[in-house]
């Protein structure tokens, strides 16, 4: 029954809107398929979005044309640039969001694209014939035709959700999992694997003593995602930082006999950096406390989430350690952590489009490919959205490289390296991560998204202005002396040495002692400077001040592609090497590669393990 | 673990949150269980509040200091006093709601209240000590301690949906249903039985043709449901009108075959009165199309809910029928109507204050007692929860009676006739219902609410100062004379015969051509009138206009009374009364009562069909 359509989109959450949007911006009658129309875009963990490496996600999603980044801007409460004092290439853009808010400015946004529809159903079987994808048939048992197919099932497949030694079937609280389409991806020839999850509890902020606690404010100056002029926040909620301690600990060791995690009742791997608290302090059991984050869930509820203590103990147990955190002793809980288990497909199984190698047109994309987080799920959907709408119109592949942005970094680890555990973005894994900022992300994406149809002419429009006021605030700085006698006053102020004689604003530009906030004094000192917005004056300081730096990356990514072949004796003592991460030397000596190259594609191993290894071994 | 309660409340519909509120605020430490925190206080079925009897219900929760009301207000998009061209006890307040608001709404009201702490979870077992409620059980095997316990269960008590010939576990679509509570109370000594209801396919608002359906629009001066001073609409979105026909009909017959309703695969009673669409063509054959209203789900959402067309038909049977009617030729579904049963337990199982005979202090509220509707399921919530927290603290139950409010006349009728089918409020059932107009709620019941510690000083206040308007006000307008100069103009402009001397105005607000809208302009002959209100003013008018109306109709009542006792031949011909209403007389000739009062007890047998048995039987 119905119209059939060009591209099937099925589930709703970061990856899936993303996915339907795209496709339908760009042209493709699209039609979105999700359990519950009431929980789109829901978010099922934390109030969040962005963070490190995620945040610059985020931006490049923003950049391409995709909605998260206005999404996020028109529904957080707290906004900030985490990693200021570091190098501008780790600086990221973080929020806490409005829960409910993000949801309904989601549906709405898909609300208003006529190339939705929508339609509320479960899908348990693709349709295939000739080995290309024809659509989908659902619980209902309605077959759906479509050109392509996009699947972002989340944590829904065969989802079976563990608190202590209690067992649900399900993909999130009092929501019914999907059966059915594992199995049948697995008889078209699909490999599987199970992963696990988990949340942690949520509280009644009424109940929390925050006089105990450590207040975290927004920035003073909030900025935001996206590079098109969504408004900036003007009010915000704190969050609060609290710690655990041994007490804390000691009541949940408690519960370990209990626990799904320790008893092997949960098979899939969990998220190596997004860990349990209980894995926490087993892992890392000489640390004597872990920070708690008490994040607000949006402007009006007294519900909050307890950043950090992410379980699936007993939820008494729960309960009896959250009561020794300072702060929480008379701590009321709504709702427990718990831990999800589900099924994934290993995404060695993906074309760099996201396209299934088994299957013409369908596509897989977020928590289905073995991805954990928001961002990393919404840039994927993004990604095979746009792709499945290029096949459905026999055009070419889209892709972005690694040295382009973090998206291409996600994509190509992805299918070249497969994942164990749930993947997650680190600003470690792009070997170009100085060149892949938040702050440029337009610069690098906004042309090809207006290439393909899906970045607006108005949104290409301000990306061609910034970066024509950045050439030219560029050579104006270049062409701009000072005479000491100007100056010298200031830069004694600022701890800076004089200038003996005339010399560029450019080469003061690039004093450590000059910093960021600096430069809109300095230049004052020009009356001819051209008047540029913050983000260009912010974007061409980065570019003169880290100059040479950035050029010195470019130049050891170009190395170490040399050292691919380079061989490892297979009986190297990998412990004496202490700078190596955790993970790295983990993996390392237990798959114990042949060569560099192949320590560089194994999961965990990142570019700095293997700079490295290269120092250690002479080069 | 935790702490223990005065009061449980199990389940947050429309039920459960007013249960939890009005115990709250009296002073109960009050816990509400819900199964998924992210749907309290979903409306399951249509988007609206209000209507024929079911508004003045609402405003009877309202004036006893219930929130049903001025959340209603909060959330609404669209206002409509519904019959007023009848009299004023058919004056009915009805409004469209922003669903997604509705919700949020209710939920930051009982996040507000200190006194309530929350729980996700799900409740499958009570606890019961000696005949006592001692706290409930949980599916994740937490045990909560309580003085009192209400169980507000809707359709989740092993719920099962329908759709053609697919059955689907659940209480809501994608929501698990609840287990296991039901065996329990059976165990207990309870009796239970099986209801069905329905909701009808929600529709793409963006494919609908509006030029071939009538605009229905907000009343011009919309009022609203709380008798505090929530603001009113100051604009609206309109509803529209369709109507289905004879290829609609042929449509949908196609699926009876598959229909779960014909089959017999669903074994429970539905709602007589507000019947699926299958269940209308089928019963009322002749009757060549009905009406259909296409009422928008929100302010932003281009979702749409096609009343009228409730059906669990299977769905591609619903969309070709759907493209049948005038305005739905190009429709898009969203979500397909569906059939939910549900256990009930026959509510005359309960004692007036909602309380069970055999278990001390576990109360029934909703649908779980067999009732339908939203309003019918958050005024039991409200008399449970008050009484919940009045047995706590030992105090006299607390009622309302029949000649009170809707309110007593839907608890009585549920506990002492019982109900085979879901139980709907209408007009019909109150023999006093003259006396019970939405005009008058406040004056009838604040004095009560505020008493008990439910309605605040406040909202006492306003009544009180109401109600003394009404009195200065009548009181003026009876000794308020008029002279034949100063008044025939008017008079004859009005079409109403001219005073031959000086008459009092009282006398002339009794004339039928005198309408409400003239009142405002009368009054204005008297230049030393109190200055009141505008709600004080209708409410004077109508006990002015209709007092002989009013006092006509409390003989009536009584006189029923003596009637009591008045025996019926057994092999009485029902047929023969062409003026009973169609369910009361099948229900007559099945039941067959022995006399007049057993008549009146039947459900379904309204007042009027009892007249008419008098009228016949010569009284």
């Amino acid at each position: 029954m119905f119209s059939s359509y060009d591209v099937i989109v099925v589930g709703a959450g970061h990856a899936g809107c993303e996915a339907a949007s795209a496709a339908a911006t760009m042209g493709s009658k699209v039609l979105l398929i999700t359990m519950n129309m009431q929980t789109i875009a829901q978010m099922s963990c934390n109030p969040a979005m962005g963070g490190v490496a995620k945040g610059q996600i985020v931006r490049e999603v923003d950049a391409l044309g995709g909605l998260s980044g206005i999404i996020s801007d028109k529904s957080m409460i707290q906004f900030r640039m985490l990693n200021r004092s570091k190098g501008p290439a780790m600086w990221s853009p973080r929020c806490q969001s409005d829960r409910h808010v993000f949801a309904s400015e989601w549906r709405k946004a898909l609300e208003e694209n006529r190339n939705i529809d929508f339609w509320q159903d479960t899908v348990n079987e693709v349709l295939v014939k000739d080995g290309h994808i024809t659509g989908v048939k659902t619980s209902l048992g309605v077959d759906f035709f479509a050109k392509a197919v996009v699947l972002t099932n989340g944590t829904f497949l065969n989802g079976r959700m563990f608190i202590g030694e209690k067992i649900f079937g399900g993909g999130r609280t009092a929501e019914r999992a999907a059966t059915g389409l594992t199995e049948q991806l697995i008889t078209l020839g699909f490999e599987s694997g199970r992963m696990k999850t988990g949340t942690p509890p949520r509280v009644d902020g009424r109940s929390l003593n925050y006089d105990l606690m450590e207040e975290q404010l927004g920035d003073e100056k909030p900025g935001k995602f996206s590079y098109t002029n969504t408004p900036a926040l003007t009010k915000q909620r704190s969050c609060w930082i609290t710690y655990t301690n041994q007490a804390v600990h000691d009541e949940l060791k408690k519960g370990f006999e209990k626990s799904p995690m320790f008893t092997g009742r949960i098979k899939g791997l969990g998220p190596r950096y997004c860990p349990s608290v209980e894995d926490k302090i087993n892992r890392f059991a000489d640390k004597d406390r872990h920070q708690i984050f008490v994040e607000p869930e949006g402007w009006d509820t007294v519900e909050v989430y307890v950043n950090g203590f992410s379980t699936s103990l007993p939820e008494t147990v729960q309960y009896d350690a959250l009561r020794k955190i300072p702060g929480f002793e008379n701590i009321r809980m709504f709702r427990p952590g718990y831990a999800v288990e589900y099924d994934f497909f290993p995404p060695t199984q993906l074309k760099p489009t996201l396209e299934t190698q088994l299957v013409k047109n369908l596509f897989f994309a977020g928590q289905i490919n073995g991805t954990t987080g928001y961002e990393e799920a919404a840039c994927q959907g993004l990604m095979a959205g746009i792709n499945a709408h290029r096949n459905v119109n026999e055009e070419a592949e889209f892709t972005i490289k690694r040295s382009e942005g973090y998206i291409g970094v996600l994509i190509d680890d992805l299918i070249t390296k497969g994942t164990e555990e749930p993947y997650r973005m680190f600003t470690s894994r792009a070997e170009y991560r100085t060149l892949l900022r938040q702050d440029n992300a337009d610069l690098r994406l906004t042309e090809k998204g207006y290439a393909i149809g899906l970045a607006s002419q108005q949104r290409y429009e301000m990306m061609v202005t910034k970066r024509s006021g950045i050439a030219q605030l560029t050579e104006a700085i270049r062409l701009a002396k000072v005479k000491p006698e100007e100056i010298n006053d200031w830069l004694e102020a600022k701890g800076s040495s004089p200038l003996r004689e005339k010399n560029s604003l450019y080469t003061l530009l690039k004093r450590p002692e000059i910093d960021q906030s600096d430069v809109k004094e300095l230049l004052s000192f020009l009356p001819d400077m051209p008047g540029v917005g913050e983000e260009t004056l912010e974007q061409t300081v980065i570019e003169i001040k880290y100059e040479d730096y950035l050029n010195r990356e470019k130049q050891n990514a170009e190395k170490l592609d040399k050292w691919e072949s380079l061989s490892i004796n297979p009986t190297f003592d990998y412990d004496r090497l202490k700078a190596l991460s955790f993970e790295g030397k983990e993996k390392l000596k237990r798959l114990r590669p042949a060569t560099i190259g192949q320590a560089s594609r194994i999961s965990g191993v990142s570019p700095s393990d293997v700079s490295i290894l290269l120092v250690y071994m002479g080069r």
